[in-house]
């Protein structure tokens, strides 16, 4: 250790200390990378497995990195599902990167609160600019930008981007027609829009049965019908209610359905809505020429938001923000205690992020995404969602050409929403069946194949449930997944589904 | 590199790249600490520096890490306010430490979404086990520990924490009273309750002519009366109006002010109020046994939040909140879409943070935690929280034996709120004057000395104004600070007090 005669060792922020104990978790990470695919993907653990094998309180005296390394190693590496793995195909992915986790470590390290532009003027200033970057990249209209006076914001997660959009639209109406009305505002969304936009209904005091999740079906691929949007809307006129909010979603949950931006925002502008556009996952995929026109019309939307901790390499969390009115925002979530008062506030120079988020502190995650963008550049973030789409597509090409699987619905990012039949049950008529006794026991087959597939620790994926099919999701995308797991993926698939179909007696 | 002939070095997760890169910020951050001393504490930067130092957009071609870092040093680190620095005395303190910082790396490695048990059980079980841990270290009443029914959930900040609790609160009450009577409900703190209170009743959707500011007096050290609350709560039960939520401070922000939880406790008995107590600074202290009298009577609360990233060593963010009745938290903040359906969840013997919580993807946060409590343990953590308060004392000495200088308010923990008095402003007198001429003067010249002083960059220190007082808030808790910080910067203040006091012609 150099230096330590000028330092007092014992304190937890010793320099040379950290510097011994941050190389050693480096290597503890790189091991782990090395070795990840030696774990099975779903951690395999029982219900209350860690209180069995950790002490019952804090201990009085300290105990050394060593030790608490070597349990993260035999009791915590056991619990974890391995989200990093290259065989991960659950959810959607959680893309960390060398990059974005050095960029994370940079505002650990430096662990400012920047809630305001004093407070940190570059974590402020960074996370403006890098917005502007990725919105350019994103050939978002220059309305959401910064140089064309909207701007975006760096949120943990859409569900934050969400309620603050929906806070500020709702008070941007009450102040119109009078608080007395709030019970009248309704929020709109598919059946297939994530949960969180009814969640943020809910906290935003939205009268919870002024909440529409309009059905979508099959026919067009689960994305919203901006008829069916147009008559709920004037369903509710009729009844006397206020529209307020739409949310539209680029890359849903379960199937990955495009609402068609430009016509909602059209029916969205008829009856002064203010539209939100969900891109949490596809959105990154948007810096592609080939795949930007899924959010043409985007101009016509008021904010849009996507998750850079999903598929574009930002360590979680990070969700982008873009509105075009910031003073909508700010109008609803500002604050100005005495103590935070300050002259480069006062001189209306500075944005200051806490009027634009729920809460007050907030990490320097710009940092992180200014290394990825920056570390990648333009031309290698496209090489990577591209590799990703083109995995997603061998995969899917598996399915058709095995005739006891089916994709269920058309694959459009890198997403396979996918099934095996049920003996018998005809490839081309499966569908259309509805939910009959056949298609229940089929749903009932794939849960059975997914939970063998998951139980072998090989493989990983999810599934969903969509127009009453069970569908089993095979989303690529881990940082480390190379086309050599995708074939073994599929081999893991087979394999179950073979031995299913033969113990069922298929 | 090691292995590199196995591994696609292209890839923006080789665990051998990962291993060079990582270990070149762990250097560049051990070199920062090393060389904190020498930054200004406050950034000299202008509004807007950043913008002029980089590049339009984001580079199309790859740029080295080692070419970011340079820029992180030539052009981040100027704008970079020094929340780690040893003469850091602003606001609250942001107590980095190693522990913390290893915690939160091996977290970021990890990079798992936990918002479920299944998503990664080691993530769900390690945060039960560390809030319980932590609970008992505070001696908080077995009600709010999962072995007594309740339970604890690390939130990012008290924002969030007072938002989820307030929301709870709102939902049980409108189940039992009908949400047409949202608009009557009220929620009460004092005047220096923390703003967040505010702004999550502004989210929550409570009438914004419902929240109570109860007035607080110097002759009480700004502690919220309970006579006053229930008079507040009277006045508005006599107007029709429905009290719902109180939230009571242990450590304001202006001046660390002891709201008296036992008393405020009967009070919100007595009108069925939700109690929260948020004790985000004050908090950490309590696992003293020599303080721990400040929360006596949180047995009688609803809820109760401590910041560890505050003055608990666990880097930003980390808010932990304990609840008595998680079944409160979860009725308003569940969803269940079918995605994230599963066999533990449906086993009921599992918790799902994502229904404790305004979102839905979390971090693995309790490892930072766990690491903090384990290296440090409950012996060296006291010893920590001490020293803070025993540097404050000294601080405390210095000015009340410099008869221009005077302590406004009694320190509690390890802030010390003080002011230079005008000359020929006797000591004693000096507060009870009230707003008079001399007060504002004596005002302005503490405005100009904490400017003049955060000026010269080797110190930061923040303001507030408490009953017309403007007061220098000196909050001792970087990790790094040492008694010879505590020396300097009081030499810092008389020193830029002497040229004020001369130049200004007192």
């Amino acid at each position: 250790m150099k230096h330590s005669s000028f330092h007092n060792t014992n304190n937890p922020l010793d320099p040379e200390e950290f510097r011994r104990q941050g190389h050693m978790i480096i290597d503890f990470l790189a091991d782990y990378y090395l070795n990840i695919e030696k774990y099975p993907v779903l951690s395999q653990v029982e219900p209350g497995y860690l209180r069995k094998r950790l002490p019952e309180s804090t201990p009085y005296n300290p105990e050394s990195i060593e030790t608490i390394l070597q349990d993260v190693q035999d009791h915590i590496l056991p619990g974890v599902t391995h989200w990093q793995s290259p065989s991960y195909f659950a959810y959607f992915p959680s893309t960390g990167s060398i990059a974005g986790f050095l960029g994370e470590m940079l505002s650990t390290g430096f662990n400012v609160v920047g809630f305001n532009w004093i407070s940190s003027p570059a974590a402020t200033e960074l996370e403006s600019i890098v917005m502007d970057w990725l919105g350019e990249m994103l050939q978002l209209p220059k309305s959401f930008l910064f140089s064309g006076n909207g701007g975006g914001v760096l949120q943990g997660t859409t569900c934050e981007a969400i309620l603050c959009t929906l806070v500020a639209a709702r008070d941007q109406m009450l102040r119109r027609i009078g608080s007395q009305n709030m019970g009248k505002l309704v929020v709109y969304g598919s059946d297939q829009t994530h949960c969180s936009l009814q969640k943020a209904a809910r906290i935003a005091g939205i009268n919870p049965s002024n909440f529409r999740a309009i059905k979508t079906t099959k026919r067009t691929s689960f994305s919203l019908s901006p008829d069916s949007l147009r008559s709920a809307i004037c369903e509710d006129i009729d009844a006397g209610l206020i529209p307020l909010f739409l949310c539209a979603t680029v890359g849903t949950t379960s199937t990955t359905a495009i609402d068609p931006i430009g016509s909602l925002s059209d029916v969205a502008k008829d009856y002064g809505l203010w539209l939100h556009v969900d891109a949490a996952y596809a959105g990154s995929v948007c810096i592609c020429p080939e795949f930007r026109h899924v959010i043409d019309g985007v101009e016509g939307a008021n904010s849009f938001s996507l998750n850079a901790h999903k598929w574009f390499l930002t360590t979680l969390d990070c969700c982008c923000l873009w509105v075009k009115d910031p003073s909508a925002l700010i109008k609803s979530l500002s604050t100005n205690p005495e103590y935070l008062k300050n002259k480069a506030t006062d001189s209306r120079q500075v944005v200051d992020y806490k009027d634009w988020q729920l809460t007050l502190s907030r990490r320097f995650r710009s940092l992180k995404l200014w290394f990825v963008l920056r570390n990648y550049g333009v031309a290698k973030l496209r090489d990577f969602l591209r590799s990703h789409v083109n995995m997603a597509k061998l995969f899917e090409g598996f399915v058709t050409s095995d005739k006891r699987f089916e994709v269920v619905v058309p694959r459009s990012f890198a997403v396979v929403c996918f099934r095996v039949l049920s003996p018998g049950m005809g490839k081309a008529a499966s569908y259309a069946n509805g939910t009959t006794t056949n298609e229940a026991s089929t749903n009932e087959l794939n849960r059975k194949l997914l939970e063998s597939i998951n139980k072998s620790g090989l493989v990983f994926m999810t599934h969903s449930v969509v127009g009453g099919v069970f569908v089993m999701r095979f989303a690529v995308g881990a940082t480390l997944v190379e086309e050599k797991h995708v074939i073994t993926a599929w081999k893991v698939v087979q394999e179950h589904a073979n031995a299913i179909l033969i113990s069922e007696n298929y």
